[in-house]
């Protein structure tokens, strides 16, 4: 373990064009849930279980505090926008680079031609697929000159005097900024759970990923599997989502065998509420978890 | 609403017997959760969802900072034990009653002869059936017996000049405190998720049921609404829980119709983790989510 | 107090050239301090002592937790850049206007030609004087193009069909947000000491003082004076502080009447590991407190 | 440092009859203070101030989060009583033995005969002279008696079958418990200013002093001796204090060589506030200060 961490301390990541994610120091592994979670469940769970069945069974019953026994702290090198995000996730210690004191990092996230996104039409915040290569190519060269004019904006107002914290103020969003940032592994994999999600921008689930797959896995490798197979990859039902799995469970029992139920069951079982709308998110998700489950066809 | 909150301040619920919670502050309603949601997702969600709506989105797909903005405050009379209990939820703002400035509240927990409960013979940390009543009068007779010396110790103490914050060293863990408690309204949905489980000891259970039912339903009656549909009466599926139910259903789709699965087709379809073991809880756990959803007969 | 709270809510106190901070709601007053108070002290403190007494005395012994018993909520509009600061600030809760589902506010922070600030000498993070209005005027030029050209840019983004996550990478700093923000008044009055303080950035300066003066001195008139006598005119003096005094004020009343003591007076009783240095911050940081106090000359 | 950590690991050191506060693990040292403050104020701070004066730098102007990123875990063994006020201190990670899970642990705070405290007189929540040894050992033959009817009482209740979290209800407070407890160093020293205080009730005081002098002062000595020097020994002045100081100075610089201010000169410069009462706690506080700083004759 300790070569382990040894290997892995200020390796830097590298994340998007300029960023980085490194390990600074980790205080605790798997075996310090274990400990944890033995005060709290006392001698008698030595005997009967062991560590990966104990760790597994407290993920699975959201027993958080005993992975709050694990500390890990890192550096990061993330574009501001980016850390708008991140440090919203309040349970955590925070250092950032400070650019009242010094000079702003000189770095700016760059996207590169094919990296521009359309907006995503089912959903509201998040973005589809690519946009054309000829477009993303000229979309690229005008955020070089932009960026470029922002920098020489900022140098000039300190090259005149300004103060450092004025003369910041028209910086781009897009700048790095540096920080260490320490939490505990139950809040972490909160993060994760969040961050790494579809959901997120594509930029801070690369960070994520990254701190995931490249540091928690290996520092504490059977906690992130009862991660995975317990948040990560499960899934949630509803009372509603339930109500139409039982109802539907009885008209699939009716069916000759090899015969498929279809949309129209499911339509036929849906809860009351949904029936009288042409549209509901709610019946939709509910349909996809199905198909998902293997109840419903694809 | 203002009608309402007048109406449930300083009114007093009963709890155990002689605790009791009641509501002296409250701000915000199910309005407000969708006011703060509103300015994260701008004007355009005015127009296409209602308040309902827009409040079950946010409960199911755990948006949670919403529900941070409104806050409740109680005041609870409750027994040190349970209250070691409740002090755990860290994200709550409290005052309790001081027994180093004042004399200590002069009640304890009673136990009813009929109250008294077994160990749990599958569940380390729990209560099982109720004691046999004449156990159980026993039992209550020497309770009494017991709390009365232990009020008269404490007496004698003061008596004789000792420091309250001494004195009260050795009383027992049911007699009675005090406490104003102020927590937000997603903190508080988290304290009675966890607190209305079946899983939790049965005094904080009452407390939180109470809280639960008598004055967030009423005042929030959307979000109460959301909480009991998505949270209380959810259930959570499993990577492992999953795959067995999409290797299930395939056999369940050639039975002939009108035939039922049994436990034979569970365990030909069990996760390979769990053949070898004679005994898995996970595998129980599994057995009883697809009970509960129709899928294996009960 | 309904009627103050009226009159206060949702009024716009201007802050900045288009920022604003506004009341939204607020939980109790000056009043549920002492109310929370007194659970804790028990009846006792009741007769000895009225309101204001009790909450000096809780302000000065930093008896925190009553003041936590308040909440209030406000509607603030601020550049990013002091958002940045502002948000670092972990004991809020917060609702933050999206640029993923919506549309960037249309409104950046604008500098005039007399508010351009230099670098201060003495403090690596702060400001200094003014610079020359010519310069700035040069400056405030260059500021509006910019802003102009950085919307266009967002804006062209857009046009092509670049997801609105993306296209805001490059917006600046100074891009106006909204945010729903609710605190309670003790973690409040810590945010008002330490952004209202004359090292904070003169931006977020300026929203703390119009909270803290508009806002929180009416509606807890009791709190904001022992506030004010206690914490933010207060001084903190050190062990090596203190030790000076004593030595400094031995060799005073041995001083002929009318004499004043001098700096050599203040050097021959410095901290004995200030004397070797030729600069110490500590020492100059004691000579200004004992300026203050009136025991040094100014 | 490796070897100062393995030295104070899992080391027991003894407070009161039964208890231990003990080093289970540590992640940082002085230096990771350094190096997140660096990342904060920049390059240009590692020329021009050694660690030390870093370190005082920040605890003297209260830049809290450098402070935060070094985490300390201990296991501790306390009586519930002082328990109950150590995990008031929300900003910590617990793991508590638990009684629902297992047997009570099989020991209680004792009181020796010259132990028992009377009631302070001047503060209502305090303690004042021992009582009598006579006294004191009745009270402890007392005890000693209660608490074996106590243990009794419970052995009992389990011996015929009552579940573990029930019987527990009527164990005596002394009881002692377990937990591991895991602080930042920032809240650590937080959580040792106010329990370390004089103001604090003598057993948890002494576990607070134990922490810090037996583990906090060897692990951190740069950050332990700036806590002392700015907090622990420190000095708060309030804006009445200051005004008095000042109109003190000046009749005291009129004073002939020699000669002492007296409490009438005193009383003539007091707060006008204070003037009309014939009781004032706040006076009676500046005067102590004036006193400490060598200002008033003792």
């Amino acid at each position: 373990m300790a070569e382990l961490i040894d290997e892995l301390r200020w390796k830097k990541f590298p994340v998007l064009n300029d960023g980085f994610v490194c390990l600074v120091d980790v205080m605790g592994d798997d075996g310090s849930v274990v400990q944890a979670a033995r005060v709290s469940y006392g001698a008698g769970t030595r005997q009967v279980s062991d560590d990966r069945t104990l760790i597994r069974y407290l993920m699975r019953h959201r027993h958080s505090t005993p992975f709050e026994m694990a500390e890990i702290k890192f550096l990061v090198r993330v574009p501001m926008d980016c850390w708008r995000q991140w440090i919203r996730h309040r349970t955590a210690n925070v250092n950032e680079y400070s650019t009242r004191y010094s000079v702003a990092i000189e770095a700016m996230q760059a996207t590169e031609p094919t990296e521009w996104r359309t907006q995503a039409e089912s959903n509201r915040q998040g973005s589809g697929s690519p946009l054309p290569e000829d477009v993303g190519r000229q979309l690229s060269e005008d955020e070089v000159a932009f960026q470029r004019a922002a920098r020489d904006l900022y140098e000039h107002r300190l090259s005149v005097g300004v103060a450092r914290e004025q003369a910041r103020k028209d910086l781009p969003l897009c700048t790095y900024t540096e920080a260490y940032w320490k939490i505990d592994l139950h809040n972490l994999l909160h993060f994760l759970a969040l961050r790494m999600d579809s959901h997120a921008q594509a930029e801070i689930r690369d960070y994520a990923t990254t701190i995931g797959e490249q540091i928690v896995r290996p520092l504490f490798p059977l906690v992130w599997e009862a991660f995975c197979d317990y948040r990560a990859e499960g899934m949630t039902l509803t009372r509603l989502d339930i109500g139409v799995i039982q109802r539907l469970q009885q008209r699939i029992l009716q069916l000759p065998a090899g015969a498929k139920p279809g949309d129209d069951d499911f339509l036929a079982v849906q809860d009351e509420a949904w029936r009288p709308l042409t549209r509901s998110r709610e019946r939709d998700e509910c349909r996809q978890k199905l198909q998902r489950l293997g109840i419903l066809p694809l």
